[in-house]
């Protein structure tokens, strides 16, 4: 590991929040805040392919800075694409405007599924922790920086569905057709991700986000089947100083088991779940994040202050981080995304 | 309304489930029964387009008994589309293969909307009330058959939107920046159901049932204050001896309200909600209906028939009609899809 001189955090609401500390006011991030509804992300887009943007240091520590410097969030989260991982275990990851990722080879049977094998993973994505070094210094200390990757169950969907989709139908079918192949292919991403999120960690990341976003498809009693264990192998395999925040979105039904089972810092929630509901699942004992409808970032600016003002009324601020429930969608004004933002930031206790 | 002499109802265990009466083993039927999982569907399939086999009343009529005759289910539903009523109101709709639907007039701003006008709804969608007579005769009494509607909020992604997709961002976005043009548009495609509905019912329909397969992607407040009136407006009003089952996918927080306050007489749930979860939810007072996850009809079939009787166990025979949580895949074998409804068949309370 390399011996890093960071410069000192100024502002530690975000890691604060996360150990459950008390709070004048929650911090506040948006998934995908780097990203399409930003003018100055869409000068870099129109100049650089997807994977030029994730693979070029340089690149991706400006746009992970974007935001930080056009809203100042108590966050920034580093420019990056959960498939990295996959295309590190020898998956063909193409980005369709449009359409979104499309997998040129995708897992079609037991054979490719037991081909896949977890080596050498954090040094095939090396720019990626390049990246997070850079964007450490590059930010100052202003906030701290997020790292992240894909759950092995939502990498697993795209592995085999070969493109997103709304059901993952393929991806589900294989599960349970072939579920000594798919616990191979979990085995691995698990073992890939633990690596590649330690590597981040020693490159520079202060706290990690692993995101689910197909935990929803699975039934409960697959989901502890299938993507639990995973999650657990992976926050018990995380260094230990550094906060994990699992976003395994859709899975309401396992908020308690993942609060007190995955051994996470923090749980993120989507807009279907209720802070109360959420609250009590977790006995107000686990920090949450979340759950912003990010359409109700179209309303009027009013409605968005009244809206983001009540949720944390809701949450209350103690063991709260507000967020969106799901990534900023591209066509929100900045002006929508700021009220947001400032709502939250000028929130004071009654 | 015509009368009809519709042949003697022969197998009722369906209408007594959901009249809550005690019956030996619970009926079963699939959602998309009649779908392309059954060779001799796709048969016509290659024959005709999707809008003739849903237009004309004898090749609706034959696909609807294509599933009774082979797997021999408790009920029948009627084969047509939940894109019929947008289609009634004005709104071109072309079913496009390995995409699905996709409407060449989406509703794009306020004039729009404004110009939806829910008219002689019945009367333009008059072939599927002729499907429905002719079917419920040469279903000869050996089941009950099933109509069925899409609900308004479900009908208003796919307007706004146009076509599929995972999270119906431009619907949803319109809803918020349009509150009074999409009130309108509710208003009207709650009454045109209404009015589709019991023209169903006159034509021979012996249940209903409304798919609001897009409930999940909203809120819980939202949902009560967009989705829940349209459906409770529409149990109101169709005409009181006809059993209405609302299948609100992804609605799992609104279990409590929609049991109580719709006036359903049955909730379809998705593999997602525990079967304990939905019976707390409701209190054990009204009739559930699901949840077998689709993708699990790829297991071999010893698993299919363990998880089929599991599920049984999990809801009990009272108050429960065996179903999947979401439509069959076209890519089940015919022989899997049996051995769901066989095991439902022969199960006995020991």
């Amino acid at each position: 590991m390399t011996e890093h001189n960071f410069p000192e955090l100024k502002n530690d609401l975000f890691l604060r929040a996360l150990k459950g500390e008390e709070v004048d006011r929650p911090p506040v991030w948006m998934m995908r805040q780097a990203g399409r509804y930003l003018p100055q992300y869409m000068v870099l887009r129109r100049k650089y392919s997807f994977f030029e943007r994730v693979e070029t240091p340089e690149l991706a520590c400006e746009i992970t800075i974007q935001p930080i410097d056009e809203l100042e969030p108590d966050a920034a989260i580093i420019f990056s694409d959960i498939l990295t991982v996959p295309q590190a275990l020898g998956i063909d990851v193409q980005m369709i405007s449009g359409k979104g990722p499309v997998m040129g080879n995708p897992i079609k049977n037991e054979d490719d599924a037991f081909s896949i094998l977890s080596e050498d993973v954090p040094e095939k994505l090396n720019h990626v922790m390049e990246a997070i070094t850079l964007t450490r210094k590059e930010l100052n200390g202003r906030v701290p920086l997020i790292g992240f990757a894909g759950a092995p169950w939502t990498l697993f969907c795209y592995m085999i569905q070969g493109e997103g989709s709304k059901n993952f139908d393929k991806a589900k079918s294989f599960l349970y057709q072939h579920p000594e192949a798919s616990r191979h292919v979990m085995r691995e991403l698990t073992s890939a991700t633990i690596d590649y999120l330690n590597a981040q960690v020693d490159a520079g990341a202060q706290a990690l986000q692993i995101f689910d976003s197909w935990a929803g498809l699975l039934s409960p009693d697959d989901f502890n089947e299938w993507a639990l264990p995973c999650l657990m192998e992976i926050t018990a395999a995380v260094k230990k100083d550094v906060p994990v925040i699992l976003f395994a979105k859709g899975s309401w039904y396992a908020l308690e088991r993942l609060g007190f089972k995955s051994g996470a810092a923090a749980l993120g929630v989507d807009w279907t779940i209720a802070p109360e509901f959420a609250r009590e699942k977790t006995r107000n004992e686990i920090t949450l994040q979340g759950n912003f409808d990010p359409s109700h970032l179209l309303a009027p600016i009013k409605e968005i202050e009244q809206k983001t003002k009540r949720m944390i009324d809701r949450f209350g601020t103690r063991r709260y981080i507000a967020n969106l429930g799901h990534g900023i969608l591209p066509h929100v004004p900045v002006g929508h995304a700021r009220a947001f933002v400032d709502t939250v930031k000028n929130y004071r206790k009654n």
